[in-house]
Order: C-alpha cells, then structure tokens, then sequence
C-alpha cells in the first residue's frame, strides 16, 4: 500500500485505528489528529488501557463474565440472589440487564449463542458449564434471556433439554415478549402482537 | 462514578475509550469487546501506535505538516515544485489535497483559522513564518486553499496585506469557487452562482 500520509507514526496509528469495527479511514484520521491535540498522557492512557485490557482480562470461573479475577464481582457478593441465574449471550447483554437494576441475581454467560450457519455448535459455548452449576444443587431458577430471534429459539430449546435430560429439578423461564415500551400497535408485528395477547397481563396502573 | 462494568480493565478502556470525539459509552464498550476478540498482539499494535503517534511525532520545520523528521518528504521531495506553495488550515487538508493527485507543489499548515470568536488571532497560527518563507524570495506563488467561510476570507485577507507589505511580489491565487461537481442548479446558493457565472470558465468535452 503507497504511504498516504507524510509521517509513518500517523500511517500506523491511521491504519490501526481503522481496524475498528466501523470506524473507516477519515475517522481514524481524525481520531489521530485528535490524540495529537491533546497532552501526551492521555495518549499514554488510552494506549495503555487497550493493552492491558487485552493481555489482562480474566473470565470469572463461575459465570464466564469478564472479570479483574477468578470471581467476578457480581458472583462474590453475598447481597444478591444466589439461587437465580440469568443466562445471556454475552458481556454487553450483562451491562444493559445491570443497568435496568431490576435484577438482583447472577448470570451466566454463554459467550454466543448456537449457529449452523456460522459453525457455532453447543461445545464451544458454555453450556455444560452451566448443567454442571445446576448440577451443583445450588440454583433454583434459570431465567433464559437470549433475545427473540432464531439462534435464541434454538439455544433456548437445547438448554432446556439439557436441564431437563439432568434431571434437577428447576424453574425455567424466559423474558416477556411483547409490545416494547414506547411502540405503537400499529408498527408491532404480528407474532409479538399474538405473543402480547396471549400472555396479557393484570393491568397495573 | 459508579462502576459500570465486572472488571475494572474494561471499565478504564471504555473510559478512555469514550474520550475520543463521536464515540459515546455504548460505542466505547462495542470496541472494547471487539479488542477482547482478537489477538493480544492486536491490541499491543493498537496501544503502542497511539501512545508512539503522541510521543514520537514531530513537525516539518518548513510547512509544518505533520513529519517524521525535521523536513517533512514533500518538503524534502526533488520532484516537486517547490516555488508553489498551497496555503491550508490543517493536516487533513493536506491529505485531502494529496488525494487529487492534481498538485505537485508544497504546503504550508496554518494550524488554524483566525477567529476572534474562539480567540484564535493570527499570532498563534504559522503565518509569520509564511511571510518569512515568501521572503526567502524562492516562492512565485501562493495559493490560498483555506475554504469558503467568513474565517478562511478572514484569514486569506490577513495574509494577502502581510505579503502585500513585505512587498516581495509573489501571484497570489486562491481556490476557485463554484458550483460543486455532482450539484444541481436548483440546489446552489445564491453566492456560489453569482461566482460561478463571474469567474465561468471555456467549455471543456
């Protein structure tokens, strides 16, 4: 590739910068210049933080989240529900159900979720780990909250048979559907729609 | 601030992260987790490009362009023209004037705009050493490609009296302006098509 700009050290930063999930050339750029206005630690600080996030990162053992050590935070505190397990595909789905802060149990991250398509088969998720902890005797309650599209369906189905091949005894249960806040009837699709009359709820005010 | 997330890594990358312009939290957490998926080695590019673009780089003492040494390969260039000098705001105007590949002279960076509102007057941008360089009587044109604002008029009128009153004389040319390729009538303004007409120019197939 011809060298587009006059100093290498920009080229490098431009061109790793725009590797990035959507972030093209004229961002990274531009992100470029932007750390070039400001003081130099604060190049040093973002630089610094990305490596260490990499080479430092640890999972918890427990939930697969990621975490500072073997535990994460979220499984050693002794104010939350043990006994309740939120399973969700992955770290972010982890931070939005935090930030409703309507949910005070663990979680259990499955780091995907079941694909043919893309080759994603039950073994490189963590499923077994998850029979192993209801296994354990410690967990009354799963609550599956994978989203409402096909890989969910699936992956949902296949944990449910797992637990249920296992033969302990547990709640399973799943997210509501139905009309999201904010949507009108007119725009919510049918299959939510028939999913929101049958599972109608009391009226609260 | 609350801790958001189960490691405190990941919270001081996205921290960081979400400085940057146009990348808000949400954003911030999409990268980090991209950066968690690829290999260290990745990551170590990544932060060591930045924290190098910070601490390494230098400026051309001629243009002022962005460099690795202390002339800039445009400057350094034998196969450029080097009595032509294009005057331009930024860096960025510099790579996007590059990517003509229509102009083969040198540059110089202003570093700016004069503009009493922001307190930016012509004393912190690198006009001084412009005038200096015309003095240098190397120079046979300036062409003054700052934009079509109230600060690049501002800004090309300071020029033109400083190097008016060194009186080295030099032809002093500025960017044409007109109707933008790709652009209906219908949709120009008004300034744009009085200048368009005044300064129209022989057909051309």
């Amino acid at each position: 590739m011809e060298k587009e700009f006059s100093s290498s050290l920009l080229e490098n930063a431009v061109n790793a910068l725009s590797r990035l999930p959507g972030i093209g050339r004229k961002t990274a750029l531009r992100l470029a210049l932007h750390i070039l206005r400001r003081p130099a630690d604060e190049a040093d600080t973002l630089g610094n933080a990305i490596i260490n996030l990499r080479r430092g990162i640890k999972y918890c053992t427990i939930c697969h989240n990621i975490s500072d050590s073997e535990t994460c935070d979220i499984c050693a505190s002794p104010g939350r529900q043990h006994e309740i397990v939120c399973v969700v595909e992955n770290v972010k789905d982890v931070v939005s159900i935090e930030n409703t802060a309507r949910f005070n149990g663990l979680y259990h991250v499955l780091g995907g979720l079941i694909s043919p398509v893309d080759g994603i088969g039950p073994d490189v998720l963590q499923i077994d780990s998850l029979v192993q902890r209801v296994a354990q005797g410690n967990v009354a309650e799963i609550i599956l909250a994978t989203g409402a599209t096909i890989e969910a369906d699936t992956t949902n189905f296949y944990i449910f048979r797992r637990l249920q091949a296992a033969g302990t005894p547990i709640k399973i249960t799943q997210l509501a559907r139905g009309v999201a806040v904010g949507n009108e009837i007119e725009y919510t699709d049918e299959a939510t729609l028939a999913r929101s009359i049958i599972n109608r709820t009391p009226f609260e005010i």
